[in-house]
């Protein structure tokens, strides 16, 4: 379907384009936070925003924003963007097309003569990715007064966290917790398959799902593999073979409910791991994604009880499951979605309401302003890899909706 | 009970005292093949062999051989032994507790003034574990004929296994099989719990399993944990723990038969193995030891037929099971068989007949003559680790054993 849009697919495929070739030679795409390579991408995109006439700047957490002033700057700021840096090995488009389609807002107004009456900022936020201090969303949490104070000592090769902002051009010292800002708008691919195979062009993200991590340990008992019988094992990789188990049907019998829930065992580590010895201990680390925080709740005791039933059946022992990490879901603001729904329909983008199981600088923004923010499909739902791939047609559709709201939003 | 044995438990408590100080410091108890330690080891044992009356040298294979001239030569040689190689971190009993008794049934013999018709021979063979070289038995499938001839440009830091074997004074080159062996014997701690459980003095090994080891890979499709919808991904790991379980039910139905039978997921490794990606690729590797053949194979059909069913039920790739190794279970001699039972009853020792799960230098050394093997009890069939142990005592009566088998087999 050929639409006549605002926005232009070939500015945005140039974006795209341009930071690809900026990547660590041999690791495409490989653009870390903090690192040269990313400095460089940070370089073109600041001259990219210049061209587009936004006046840029490095804030103090460390993100570079492009700013264009409002005929009303009382009424505050409307913030557009998403992140540059990415995963080691990582795609083209996680953060890049969030960024593009912002700055392709701000293109097509300034090549309509559109003013707002809000002020409008472009965004390249910090580190969204875990970054080689092992941390993310470093710079939507530092302007949401959420970026907890120890981290900015952590330190990767000798430098410390706040020392590493610094020489992106920011200032942890003298950070603020922005109260400006009127709306926050995110675009991202989807990362996930379901817009591709249900045909849409757009999904407008109801809330960003609460990601907690789990670590258990189940602890067995190394035995000769020849020698020991079957019957006096006390295995830890069948023990926690079941769990694995376990933890796949809890979280499918929930995701069959409407709301988003997935938990994975992504990493799951075996000792001693040696050919001719009954394994002694298995650690797990289990990621789970509830949009709802009473279905995290629920999958958590059915987690414990599944545990400990697997534990008195099978004789080995497992301490109370750990959670490393608990993030509460965060809803997108319903004014702001009314906004989105709307400048899908007048863009003609097949669209539907979802939830996202990936975290976003969304999500942080959330705490400091009415957010939320839509996804754009991408192929077979791959991510975080190289053949990470979207089309620059569906991110212009995407902008174009942006710009919609946008200009919705700034007469509210 | 107390015994009268003509077998001094004291004398094998020293030998293995003196071989437990001579360790890796800090890791004890390593003294692994082929390293400066093994060698501490060898010189101190050569010396008390000597003072037990025995000639001593190293054989082409690199064996430690005593050795103590019969009234009728022209019989051949019964040879006694094991190693007392270890592995890392390994106990003070594998192997050495054997290379004891042997040595034992010499002292005891030259104590009583007793000379044997058939030369008499203990060994400690080179590098029984998984040595440097990542091959085990060296020793004793050097003189049996069944060293693959490849082995011997293996390099470990640079060093060729027939250099290493120059190092220990043997000389690989000048190799022939040993055909003078009219019959052989081992003692070794059982590793296993069964005699300690059921208060048996000594199992009379009937067979030495064959050992397969079959490696399975899982492959899946790496995704996003956060959104992609579980009944959308690939989880290799879920495949593999459903292949885990498999493997641990089939080996169960069939160790509840009569013959020895186990099957353990030992080695099970993860990728990409990150908290927030669905796994994409599982390598397992299946140790399976089976004191009959058939049973063996009907494993590896169930297995095959199993993995295909996950395989189709998950949707995840798995190419056929890979047999990476596979040895043939080992039947020990009938007569030496006999002769250790009735030896048994003679010092009233409680005893079963057993198969091996582990396996031994006795399976080769079944090659070229009349071989067979006793196990003593062992704490928890704790081995490989440092908290192995067993009691001088058993070892004691064990030796006891095998003295007097030694002149039932002198006599034949
Ligand atoms: N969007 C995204 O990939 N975020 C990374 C954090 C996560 O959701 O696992
Ligand atoms: N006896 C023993 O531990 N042998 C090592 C090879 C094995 O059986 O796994």
């Amino acid at each position: 379907m050929t639409r006549n849009l605002p926005t232009s697919s070939a500015r945005i495929e140039e974006d795209i384009s341009a930071l690809a070739a900026i990547t660590e030679p041999d690791r495409p795409y490989t653009r870390r936070a903090f690192t040269p390579m990313f400095l460089k991408g940070r370089n073109w995109l600041a001259q990219r925003f210049q061209a587009a006439g936004l006046t840029t700047h490095i804030d103090a957490a460390g993100n570079l924003i492009g700013s264009r002033k409002g005929r009303k700057p009382g009424l505050g700021t409307i913030m557009l963007g998403s992140h540059t840096d990415t995963v080691p090995d990582g795609g083209r488009y996680d953060g890049i097309a969030g960024v593009s389609a912002a700055l392709e807002v701000a293109r097509a107004l300034e090549n309509q003569g559109i003013a707002l009456d809000h002020n409008l900022e472009i965004v390249d936020f910090l580190a969204e990715e875990v970054s080689i201090f092992g941390v993310s969303c470093v710079g939507s949490r530092g302007i949401s007064g959420t970026r907890p104070d120890e981290w900015l000592s952590r330190e990767s090769a000798g430098l410390a966290l706040a020392d590493a902002i610094a020489e992106v051009g920011g200032n942890a010292a003298a950070q603020r917790t922005r109260s400006d800002i009127a709306a926050f708008l995110e675009l991202h691919i989807e990362q996930g398959p379901v817009l591709e195979s249900e045909e849409l062009d757009v999904g407008v993200v109801t809330a960003i799902a609460g990601i907690t991590r789990i670590e258990i340990v189940v602890e067995g008992r190394a035995d000769h593999a020849g020698t020991t019988p079957m019957g006096s094992r006390k295995d830890a990789l069948s023990a926690a073979a079941w769990i694995a188990l376990a933890v796949e049907r809890f979280a499918t019998d929930l995701a069959a409910g409407e709301y988003h829930f997935a938990a994975t065992v992504g990493e799951f580590r075996v000792e001693p791991n040696a050919a001719n010895v009954v394994p002694s201990r298995v650690t797990m680390l289990i990621d789970v994604r509830a949009e709802r925080r009473a279905d995290m709740e629920h999958f958590l005791a059915e987690l414990r009880e599944g545990v400990a039933g697997i534990a008195s059946q099978t004789g080995v022992t497992v301490p109370e499951p750990r959670v490393l990490s608990d993030n509460m879901p965060t809803p997108c603001d319903a004014d702001v979605l009314t906004a989105l729904d709307n400048a899908c329909d007048a863009n003609g983008a097949r669209h539907c309401r979802m939830a996202s199981g990936a975290g976003h600088d969304t999500a942080w923004m959330a705490r400091i302003t009415k957010a939320a923010m839509i996804f754009v499909p991408c192929v077979e739902g791959r991510s975080h890899a190289p053949e990470e791939s979207a089309s620059a047609e569906d991110i212009a559709l995407g902008a174009a909706v942006l710009l919609d709201a946008v200009q919705r939003l700034d007469k509210d």
